[in-house]
């Protein structure tokens, strides 16, 4: 696996042993990871704490030049708060591990010009399957179902 | 004014008082406000917590079906991150207080079926505007650009 797609995989593995939501994230600039982060829903109580945010938020505050640079890795297809975050600051690359648990808004990052990577990563999966199977109720409160 | 914009306000004069970016939002649910706040870039050294953001972290986990019976106040048009958060947890109605100095995702948001008003408010106008004069670069880092 690409060593950054396993850097988010380790934040998700992270997450799920903390017994949070097992999603995780990197912010990568010129090959090097910037941001590192997973969903903190359980852990801190936050409603905005996704993988994504969380990486970016590790990241703290970068130069728009940065993130216009930068390439978002994650464990699972970004939902619109993240898909949103992504356009806000202009990401160009989202490098995504499975959309078969849930299908983000990649059509609409697509739309607005981002390269979108699906790998169909089977650990990203599998991770995700076992979590709902144990918690279906926190993860539907994740995507606001 | 309506007093949940003028409670959005009072957040956003609050973080300029604080020196960070005057933007303030209010989460609404049955008449209640649950959750208020204001951009944090400054304070917090935080990329993601705009006010809309903040607002939300403030009200914490909360059932959907909250969401999906509230209502949105914030002084400024929300950008695609915040917009995205509204779409992610089904958020019906968002009051705005001004979109001339910045305007967000209105127009995904109508598209998704999100209703917008926008209150066209001078003081909200205004404060935005002192604030851009004083620090147009900490604007700039806020939006991405």
């Amino acid at each position: 696996m690409d060593q950054f797609l396993q850097a988010a995989l380790e934040e998700a593995q992270k997450g799920y042993a903390e017994g949070g939501i097992p999603i995780g994230s990197v912010l990568v600039h010129n090959g090097q990871i910037i941001g590192r982060g997973h969903n903190k829903r359980v852990q801190n109580g936050s409603p905005i704490l996704h993988g994504e945010m969380d990486a970016l938020e590790n990241a703290g505050r970068q130069p728009a030049k940065v993130y216009q640079e930068s390439v978002l890795y994650t464990t699972l297809s970004p939902c619109p708060m993240c898909s949103g975050t992504i356009l806000l600051y202009g990401i160009p690359k989202v490098v995504i591990g499975e959309n078969k648990t849930f299908m983000g808004e990649e059509e609409l990052l697509k739309a607005r010009g981002v390269e979108v990577t699906v790998v169909d990563n089977q650990d990203c999966y599998n991770l995700m399957q076992q979590f709902i199977q144990e918690k279906p109720q926190l993860w539907n409160e994740d995507i606001g179902v």
